[in-house]
């Protein structure tokens, strides 16, 4: 993909969207994307006029909170699949996300088109996550005993016992497989290449796979840093900035010899991953990401919080993965 | 807009997802929408290379069974105003043809990238629509009275009495307001110039108004086929292809002397307009947004049903509306 200036991948984590506390009203969300728009439209006013900027996001609180409403409402309206769940709340945070940034570029009087994009990503119906009980990624309510033995019986959803001490320790988990391409990688190109601002991959992509030369949804959630790097991979990304709660990404998490890393090499980061000082299902999945970017070719990733994204852009803070 | 070829916008109607007597399953839903792929596709092919096809459809069905589901839950998880729901229903059903168009030309050896777009669409915040009780579109599920006049006094909703002998005969009615821009012009021309099918303005298009200088969603739904129009204007269509459950619209509609309609010019379609021969909320709508695509300086806008969309085109049936 030919290309001027610099293109920054951001995959942007779920309390860009949603606090954890909150209930996830319409109003609390649009507050949320504001304070992320915010900081996004700096990033946008930094960049030169041939630089891009190309956004993901996860869809976490949104997907549990429609699933949950779908399966509340199951005796009258059928509900439908996680493929479906996660188009549709690439809608819906997209909406909210395209409408925040149009206005604020509008009211600096920067004239960037925002445009959010439906879009698939391919995965292996091969994937380890999809076989026996490895799915790993916990999805919808959380369950009693009882419940959760009913809908393994009725449904054949795998079940696991995720809080042991919680009146309702169950909950349905779903495989999460390895995203290996986005599927409408021309369409996110071409927009790119016009300057607009693209939203794509949102909720780690809708998943499918390969069935008879057909791409079929499939009942899982892909996460959205690992897709996000595929989506790196298709706009050509230098940087692919992973956004989350905590400014740097430490050694030997929640322990005394805890310290925050600066800085890692390919090769110290894969050691560091492989070591186990990565928590699966949260900073894991990151720095994951992060070497497979800079493996592909990327020239830097960073992992850092939403409100030091410029700084750690400009190398002052954040952890910065490089090949060294 | 600068082009070579012609450019058809198709305005698919509500069957061409979701069947008025099926409860709205995915496995259903997808069949549908594979019968009206297996159309589009037939069209894509008679096109030449510099041809462009742009897509929009309907969301009644699905916006209805998305706020049916969200008011049972709404104990549990605040239910999403009418603008959200709209963006909702526009990543679910924008997978679901973008899924199965890009299957079946694959399937053909066809390399055209189809993608949908999350869509905005301002309407006036002082259209008549906003005001009093004239809301005119009906949306989710019947109410007993008792029912109704509880929601009008906790929520302000407008409610109208809309089968008068059903056990339930009220519903919620929503503003209507007519469509005066597309507010992502500028990417759908980019992605149409570069050659993909573009599905966009789903559902109408998510409804906002200007507010101190920011677009601010609201709680209304946009006519699909005005909206449509709309679209056809920025993508600078020659063909408006608004596709319904009849091959032809009809003059005394429902009377013994009704009969189809070859041809209307520009001034005929207004006069039979006025003469009150197409019914509101069906037919009126769809002649209006024809009779806006030509005074917009459109070459031919086609109503006719999904089956006979080819041959419509061909000039072998349908009714066509030109200037005259």
């Amino acid at each position: 993909m030919t290309k001027n200036g610099k293109r920054i991948l951001i995959a942007l984590g779920g309390n860009a969207i949603k606090q954890a506390q909150e209930k996830g009203t319409a109003d609390e969300q649009f507050k949320n994307v504001s304070i992320t728009a915010e900081h996004i439209v700096r990033m946008i006013q930094a960049l030169g006029n041939d630089d891009r900027l190309i956004i993901t996001h996860g869809n976490g609180p949104q997907s549990g909170n429609l699933a949950l409403q779908q399966d509340i409402a199951k005796e009258q309206i059928p509900p439908q699949p996680f493929d479906i769940v996660g188009a549709m709340t690439q809608g819906q945070i997209g909406y909210m996300m395209q409408n925040t940034l149009e206005n604020m570029l509008t009211a600096r009087g920067i004239k960037v088109p925002v445009i959010s994009v439906v879009n698939q990503v391919l995965v292996d119906r091969n994937d380890p996550e999809f076989f026996g009980e490895n799915a790993s990624k916990p999805v919808g309510n959380f369950l009693t005993e009882e419940e959760a033995m009913k809908m393994k019986a009725e449904k054949g959803w795998i079940v696991k016992k995720v809080k042991p001490n919680a009146p309702k320790p169950w909950r349905r988990t779903v495989p999460s497989p390895d995203p290996i391409a986005n599927v409408e990688a021309e369409a996110i190109k071409v927009l790119v290449n016009a300057g607009t601002v693209v939203i794509a991959s949102g909720g780690g992509g809708i998943p499918v796979v390969q069935e008879d030369g057909r791409l079929v949804g499939v009942e899982a959630v892909i996460d959205k840093d690992l897709a996000g790097e595929r989506l790196a991979e298709v706009v050509n990304a230098d940087v692919f900035l992973v956004l989350t709660d905590i400014e740097k990404a430490k050694l030997n998490f929640g322990k005394p010899t805890e310290s925050s890393i600066d800085a890692m090499t390919l090769e110290e980061a894969k050691r560091y991953l492989s070591e186990g000082h990565f928590l699966a299902g949260s900073m894991g999945p990151k720095v994951k990401a992060c070497i497979r970017f800079i493996e592909w070719g990327g020239k830097e990733a960073i992992i850092t919080s939403l409100d030091k994204a410029m700084d750690a852009i400009d190398g002052k803070t954040g952890t910065h993965i490089t090949k060294g």
